[in-house]
């Protein structure tokens, strides 16, 4: 099944992404719906209702942010605001909800703010930290997202038989590409040895091979198709919207195989987008991606799951630069998590952001010739729920 | 604006709700989601997503309510599941997004359940406690809960010249409605007598003027009217839902008239919902309602804000024996958050279950008799987010 109609998204905003300590979250809220009203050339008196897709940040001070809050500090009472919230996909479930709403009919458009603040803590106040401390069945033994993703990293080079080299140079790609983001947390590039001699994370992943804990908010406005024709708006469509939640916290699904490497919840997700957009070769069907790059083994994990390659040849595509910007099929043309960073509730919004300005053209150093489809996915907790959206013209 | 179709609701669960040490939250969810398929006459095959309303939870225990987790305990993988929250109006809001994705088109079948399991902890580990705690800037101040609930219910007093026992007399017919709920938290009658001379919590709300703290599930399947009819179910339809946000948790905006009485945000939902559902006249128009009396005070409130009377009228309803259950016009047929318990993301999941039990005629002891439209309402944050439902046949 899919949405009764394809929705518009009218205009897009994005903080600079960083440690910003002079910005609050209400700061940061603003900032990016007001560049989205901008924009889409609407105000806050068209959009009918609005979403919040944050995760740390209500654990961490509070009531700030929960969705109330948001229709606060951007003058939208009385109209309806929500919050929705699912591990990493968070932003991208913070579109999905607003894109079902106007498919549904309730309303005509909405705003979706993603956003988060993590820098105000040290690390051991963040979420993951406290459930270390709170003994945490799985965590407390030291299953952090580093350790987890170590262990596929690990295997991953045991049963390709390869070195690590392969992660440092997604690494120097998407340092490279954030080099030419001027959002992004880290914008300047780095060397292959550099990134080969970093310190040490969780074996094997080092220092370059991990996003970094970042500040930042992202924001769209969506509507309908017929509402962004009537207002001549710059409009890029969802077409297909993909969610799969294959596991608990204790639960980890792994792939259909068992081959412990593979994400099933891309799979799944992938799968439902794919049908619904009618994409049949991820490959040739799509022109630009923005994949879950948390760490960098991950980003060829996804290239597998995503079906942009076969299993077991996601290092292919690096090794032979068809993911890099001036390759056949680029992916994370922004910096990636790696190089942009991951405030968790913001991401999936800011990668539907950066597929937005590459198929309408506004990438500027960065941008894709003739890109006219897209794909963003972010994947959540211990890899067990992913988001997939395909976006066209 | 509205949904493109009014969506069924084919089944309803509901845990015992009360002080359910024996219980764990998955054990709640999954009672109360199996319930709802065997009484929609359906299984989880059918399903296809599913949202999870859960507020406190999360913050207490970790990772236990977070969406994926509904997927675990559930069997549900690889289908999609959502968290939504929006203070106590979480279980309502996990409803209305259930709703917007059928009539989307995006899904067929969803399940939506709201719990929380409040009990585990001491008072003081409560999320508001803690915020006391933490010195937040309003909480600490003593603004808890049923403190900003007695400012309103002084100046109500104040204002028509009222005592007390117009609150003690809410607190009697919810406790007798609730004697008849066999799913309730408190199911004994108290005498007007005992509601006076109980303790007193904030002056002038007293012990039976306040909601207990309390364990508890609900849940709900929804699908299309056409699905409803093919599978002869006995459904009832959503055919208004209605969401305000009228605060944030620091800027309460208080009813147009500045009375520091009323609540907006029930205002303006119930606007929104009756629009949609053609309602012009509520006490005419509607057969029976379940309010959000988390103190006495608030239902009085709420018959003015939802129009079940004029401003300033609510205490003649209870005085009057209009509200009573066999008055003319029944609220809180099941003893109200008063008797129920108020487990926060269960409550509004609880209500809709309740109305569209009295509209399909199963309440036995409570039931109101011709019941063929009814109203559900939540109120959230310090009165700042309602959500109103009407349900009809």
């Amino acid at each position: 099944m899919k949405l009764k109609e394809d929705i518009a998204i009218i205009g897009v905003g994005v903080t600079p992404f960083g440690e910003l300590f002079e910005k609050s979250f209400e700061d940061l809220v603003v900032d990016a719906a007001y560049e989205a009203y901008a924009d889409a050339g609407v105000t806050k008196d068209d959009v009918d209702a609005a979403w919040l897709g944050t995760t740390e940040t209500p654990y961490i001070s509070g009531n700030d942010g929960e969705a109330p809050n948001l229709g606060d500090y951007l003058a939208l009472f009385p109209k309806p605001v929500s919050r929705v919230a699912n591990f990493c996909t968070t932003g991208m479930e913070a579109v999905r909800h607003g894109a079902m709403a106007v498919a549904s009919g309730m309303y005509k458009m909405v705003l979706v703010v993603g956003a988060e603040k993590m820098r105000d803590v040290p690390s051991r106040g963040s979420l993951i930290a406290r459930h270390v401390n709170m003994t945490h069945p799985v965590l407390c033994k030291g299953r952090t997202a580093p350790g987890q993703f170590a262990i596929r990293a690990t295997r991953y080079l045991h049963e390709y038989k390869l070195t690590d080299e392969v992660f440092a140079k997604v690494a120097v790609k998407n340092h490279k590409n954030g080099a030419l983001n001027p959002k992004a947390h880290f914008r300047k590039e780095i060397t292959l040895d550099q990134a080969m001699k970093a310190q040490m994370v969780a074996e094997p992943l080092k220092l370059y091979d991990c996003c970094p804990t970042t500040d930042g908010a992202a924001a769209v406005i969506l509507t309908t198709k017929e509402e962004a024709q009537k207002r001549k708006a710059d409009y890029v469509l969802l077409q297909g919207i993909g969610l799969a939640v294959t596991g608990g916290y204790y639960t980890t699904m792994f792939d259909a195989d068992n081959s412990y490497l593979n994400f099933r919840a891309t799979q799944e997700a992938a799968k439902q987008a794919y049908a619904q957009a009618g994409i049949e070769n991820p490959r040739k069907d799509l022109d630009v991606a923005e994949c879950h790059d948390c760490f960098t083994i991950t980003e060829l994990l996804n290239y597998e799951d995503l079906g942009f390659c076969k299993k077991g040849e996601g290092y292919k595509l690096i090794e032979d630069g068809v993911t890099h910007l001036d390759g056949e099929f680029p992916v994370n043309t922004s910096g990636g998590l790696k190089s942009t960073g991951h405030p968790i509730g913001a991401t999936g919004v800011r990668m539907v952001s950066e597929i937005t300005q590459q198929l309408r053209g506004r990438c500027e150093k960065r941008q894709v010739k003739n890109a006219k489809r897209g794909l963003a996915h972010t994947l959540g907790g211990p890899g067990i729920v992913s988001c997939v959206m395909v976006l066209g013209r």
